[in-house]
């Protein structure tokens, strides 16, 4: 048996790119990740805003929100280019070989447009790990590249589609984890998964299956973290080694093996 | 001696972007070409519409363009974003494995900011054959991949560059010429270049450097072809094998070897 080698997939939302100094730490930190990586990121309020001056307003139904023609240009505008070309820039300026990428090109991320059903949420795509295309993954990762995922898939048949960010990053995780060790970084605004959703530094420093009854007894785990850890729970059953989760500006601490420092929460089976 | 294989780089421009039918022609063309190929493409009239809906307006200065920091933005939403993804989602869907790239992107194009002069051109980028990554676009090309490229560099400090879509075309059609035969194939707007600049079927099938004293001086090459040819004369003399201007619905005459149609004007040594 072949040791396999380890892989990190980060995942950045809005509030990290938004914020120019955070930004700028954690691409710093993201360029000195050592080993094949693979950056997924979301959009920001920047899309929110230049859709205010397109006058593009988001629509909703039912509460959800729809993503109609004109927000699908906005998005592969502003996330697909503006957002993902800048980020690539500024890598490659940092000595980081980076790519970017949306689920279109090479067919790298297929997906379905989500069924009408009761409510049609436009050109929305429900991408799973089978849709992800691992061997043109794998030969641009094993070239030294370093794919930047932007937020938008295709459907095979000449249409973008609007993908949710963490999904993305989770379906490459799963898909990749067939070759490589992979750990699943998402980077949110908290130090890590608290014990107490009002106290900022009590992270809880590894979490797994058998810890949940308690965590969940004693009334952890608000603020929707817990759909993340079934998520989380969900990506090492089908094969990730771990999760973790924690914030943009301590990325650094993964960065040599040595590190005294912890990142955020550790999730794995 | 080995030899060669040839290798399409094609280069289109607004008026085919911007014409749903015309660039639905040229797509099912471009991706029924055979062997190794490149797109470029330029931008259009979206980016000025865009523009002005988000108050972006070109700025000049003693009548040259400028790119400031909006219209930077602006053109790596549109051309990087927008014009970039959509085709390359259009061509996958005709079984054409595209890959939408700046130079930026595997750092494939590194120009250079335009030096300020009399003028400050802002973020606009010089480009020569020597800032081509060859190593790059040969493993893209090698493994069946289709680049298609947007007009954009970046100067290796984190700034992306506008740059000229036809300077992008010669400048990768010359430094891919040291290991394919590269056809550089420029699509615009007539039959080809025309001996009688009023009669749209005057076209010259073969034009020559031999040829050229003969040309102007029965007053034919006006309407700003002549700097057209020139370029293409040092593109083959840089290693281009053939040059050919001809209009984007006449591409699918180059599919087949035995296609009676011809396509536009040949450039040549």
């Amino acid at each position: 048996m072949t040791t396999l080698s380890r892989l990190y997939v980060v995942k950045i939302g809005g509030q990290v790119i938004d914020d120019p100094v955070a930004c700028a730490d954690f691409l710093h930190a993201f360029a000195a990740l050592p080993g094949p990586k693979v950056l997924v990121h979301g959009g920001g309020k920047l899309a929110t805003r230049i859709g205010e001056q397109l006058g593009v307003t988001s629509q909703y139904v039912q509460g959800r929100r729809i993503t109609d023609e004109a927000t699908l240009q906005l998005v592969t505008m502003v996330y697909g280019g503006l957002i993902n070309k800048q980020l690539v820039a500024r890598l490659q300026a940092l000595g980081c070989p980076a790519i970017g990428l949306t689920g279109a090109d090479m067919n790298l991320m297929r997906a379905v447009k989500r069924p009408v059903k009761e409510i049609d949420y436009g050109w929305v795509g429900d991408l799973t790990a089978e849709g992800i295309r691992v061997e043109a993954f794998m030969r641009l990762v094993e070239a030294g590249e370093v794919p930047v995922l932007a937020p938008l898939t295709h459907d095979g048949n000449g249409h973008l589609l609007n993908t949710n960010a963490d999904t993305i990053a989770s379906c490459v995780a799963v898909a990749l984890s067939a070759h490589y060790r992979v750990h699943l970084v998402f980077c949110f605004d908290q130090k890590g998964v608290l014990r107490h959703p009002h106290d900022p530094d009590s992270v809880i420093p590894l979490i797994r299956p058998a810890d949940m009854p308690a965590l969940m007894a004693e009334g952890a785990l608000r603020d929707g973290i817990l759909p993340k850890l079934e998520n989380a729970f969900a990506a090492c059953r089908a094969g990730v080694e771990q999760v973790l989760i924690g914030p943009a500006y301590a990325l650094s601490a993964l960065s040599t093996e040595t590190s005294t420092r912890a990142f955020g929460t550790i999730i794995r089976l």
